[in-house]
């Protein structure tokens, strides 16, 4: 790639920046359709950032607004599917907002995690699952918020607060929509974060902060090692 | 009202005017409850305004991030019910989203309408519909954007353009979720506020504006004050 | 034009949404000018979009930030011109504030409109206008605020109401200075939008939604076909 | 004043902030028009601060968002008169913008000041005047842009950078309309707080900053003493 | 304490909210000083919020902006001090800053946490010490990032991230100063959180996300129980 | 250089001011690295500007949020050095904080200034010096705010006020250090900016301000001109 055509791409990434940077809904456009067709967009996938290019307006049309998605067929079990945010769907780029679909399996869980960028809103679409989130630190923090969601009941989760679901059936799946208050809210899971880091953080530095034996950080950090999936 | 009283309240219609005006999701604590159980928020209610008094943070519980519906029993049709925004749901307070399950009723639709603080991100759970929106003024502008969606297919509306939803079939109803980038995005339904304003626009100002003869703007005024439904 | 180019460009239209969901009006600079005589920004203009590339600082100079326009010459009647927004004025790039100066000929006026992202605040210079918004939709809402202004009254729009102003006098113009808070506020005209949109709105939901008969609908879509001005 | 009362007022102030703070345009309503018929406004205005309490909606009215000025009649000379901001014009609140008419006398300015939240956009009524702003600090800083206006020619002014403007002709006044990008710019007339402030600043500093005796420093400062008018 | 009281001191709160929420440093007065002195902020302490009640104008003065610290005689050893958030320092009231001074004793640490409202810079006074930050979840994400600091070196930690910092001297303490971009950057201890939330987060779920045995979870949570500091 | 990489060049200069509007401290990644190491650089700074090209994350590593600095090896005396903003520190693009140690040399200042874009906090380390600040125009405004801050000691001076700080001690030197909540606060040094400017503000205009004869105007800018240092 020539180096003209590189720090072009990489302007792209500070684009992307400065399009999260500012949370006001209200571009000085209609829209900037994310270009994702564009040859270059392989190259900014090669850098593992999507490209935030405004299409020409001439040539955008309803599909880039636009993303199917078979509510019959159940995404990936186990874990939550951000099924539209900008990296997926162009037309979002620079509004603010993004939705999920996600399939618990029966037992099911979405680990405990934060979204550092955006509030999530969750309705039920089928099943009965549990959704928690805890507070952070204050002289009363560290406290637990518990509630079991049936069809069609609605819970939100404050930006940057821990938080989990889960389904306790063993015998029936759980899908829900969930939407955030960013084009890419960003995702910490907590345990991954912790114990899977690579390079792994110090066992002494985790047995201060979890209160254990180093042995059992040891241990712990062995089972990322060995199945990390993220 | 005591005039102490309701310099307090009017205190709170300020509070959400500064709420509103800043977009960005991270507040000062990790939520704000809006205490619409209180006493003083049936006053505030008769003011067309909801509180936003944030509750005690040791009396906020689970319930206050929680919304049950059921999504078995439809919402009145022909029209959407935007089923928890900051009025109807106390958590969303600061949190910079909102939610609503709409129901179609067989032929029903939305009519044209802007959000003016709000992204709009729809998906759609039974049914098929139809979606448009019409970009603002510019050489190529007042362009219509139309889409046919399904089961589970997704959809945005950029914040504050013209657009409309409706359901094409004679038998089935239409379910869709969707979701605002804003706590309370404000609605301007463009026939009720152009022909149904109390009291009503100049006739010979629409007469221009629509390049039709007075008569058909007085006439279709007339519609509007004899079945106005807002 | 080479495809390295292209996305150039294309970058910048990225560069005008970002400048401009950031509302806040301190850039990291004292400015940055919008390098409209650049040899490029015929491509972007092509792309019906203005460039908004800073000029090197060092080329900088105070006629960046001047324009000059003859209050004796009134602009084209009937409609406002907005004289200085950012798209004619390289100066205000990123810096959150436009000027109109607005001609109405006897009888003219300026259609009931929205912009989706700025307030206005209108002062008269010569002769006597009325201006008028409406509320959005609330249990009161759709409620016509009108005022009759003469030289020199202030009057302001808030953001995104449907609003309009004409000239009610036979044989006098009226000339106002109309200030908004965006570099670029947009505007849709909402006769132009809904009955004017390329393709049209279907007639069966505008019937419905203005409560008239779909050929009344035909007519009105006809009448702007034929003469169009936008 | 009761404690209550007292508590409720300084709540105010708290607004106040908040609402400035938030540069985003767009309220949770349509608009938070500022209570200054209300008896407390008159002890806050004591406290030296408007008080931005939201009028009961019901109760607000067109000449909420009108000001009545006189064109003909000058305002008083030699310095600007800002003629709308938030704290004369109650509609403004929230709004995010402001509007000045300036009258300079023959020979009359308006000295060297910076508008803190605010950019200025300029337009000439009437008369020819002298406009100059002056940059940051960099290597290139300090620089001084100078232009000439005539009736209709319109200026901006960066936000935050030193600027003035003045009247070189003896016989002609010189009227403006100004808009500023907030609905309370605030401003720092240089002079008169670097050498009016109360109480003076050290002459050993302003000597050391200016490069003068500190005998000249005693002496400007002596003039201010004598006749400072702000 | 009255409903009325209440309800007004409540209404603090939400200020406290509204006045994090915008981002912006430009307040609509110079500044907003939070009354901490006045009687109500002992229930406002007691509801473990602070006030934000500003200050007449008139009674601020320099102390207001100032706060005494002795940097020879160290805070508590182990965990940082925050010494001077808008809850410690009532000038910092929508000033969008804060500081602190963080001691670490021989071997002390600082255990992984996040500030969800804030970006972190930090610079050592005294001593060698070891900062770490793990980024957010992508196909490279949770990659450890590593640094030693001497006197003099400074650090940022990126808003969101975990992060943490180690005294690995076995004599010698660390002094260090750190900047935050909030009044008020809140901080979520990772270990404390998920093992020490109240009520307990269920082993089940834990035992899951940690990939042990729910044995350990237990047992990791047993220790929170008894010997919990935050 | 040619004409494509010119643009792309000034691309970045638009990104400056596109991230700097922004003050949102929540980017779209966890974070933007500025790519100073590119050759494309040299050329930027050259063009007085920091590029704020994002590194490709992928090359980003600890040392890109590091800055060696020496406490023990004062830097020059007499006026602040801002040690660490974005231009130095190409970590802080994007994350809203600076940081800054200044040295006072016996007897030495930092003359009236502003930082037009940050609020500044500052923590002394060694010795004792005075801090000043005067506020904005009002009835009550241009008020000095005054104090003495010895080891330890934090002090904060708002957004966008003048205000300096001097050390009264004839054989001891000071150490501080400086926080601001922007990654580029930006300065104007008052007396450089009006005494000091290229051109030079007009003595006309100078003498009214400044309330002296045209003559001492003349010999303190000449005074400038001769012994010009920023």
């Amino acid at each position: 790639m020539a180096p003209a055509t590189y720090f072009l791409l990489v302007s792209f990434l500070a684009l992307v920046t400065s399009q999260a940077i500012a949370s006001d809904p209200s571009p000085l456009q209609d829209f900037c359709v994310d270009d994702i067709h564009s040859p270059d967009m392989h190259a900014l996938t090669l850098m593992k950032v999507s490209g935030f290019v405004c299409k020409d307006p001439m040539a955008v049309n309803a599909d880039d607004f636009f993303k199917a998605a078979n509510l019959d067929k159940p995404s990936d079990t186990m874990k939550s599917k951000v099924g539209s945010n900008v990296m997926q769907f162009p037309g979002l780029n620079t509004l603010g907002i993004s939705l999920a679909r996600i399939d618990y399996a029966p037992l099911g869980q979405n680990s405990p995690h934060t979204h550092p960028r955006a509030t999530e809103i969750i309705t039920v679409l089928e099943g009965t699952f549990h959704v928690r989130f805890v507070t952070s630190n204050t002289d009363n923090g560290n406290k637990l918020f518990a509630k079991v969601l049936n069809k069609g009941d609605v819970f939100v989760f404050p930006q940057g607060v821990i938080h989990f679901q889960f389904n306790p059936i063993r015998d029936k799946p759980v899908v829900a929509i969930a939407a955030l208050s960013s084009q890419n809210p960003g995702a910490i899971t907590i345990a991954n974060a912790v114990f899977g880091s690579k390079p792994p953080i110090s066992g002494d530095v985790l047995a201060k902060a979890f209160q254990v034996q180093k042995g059992t950080i040891d241990w712990l950090q062995a089972q990322f090692r060995e199945n990390n999936h993220y």
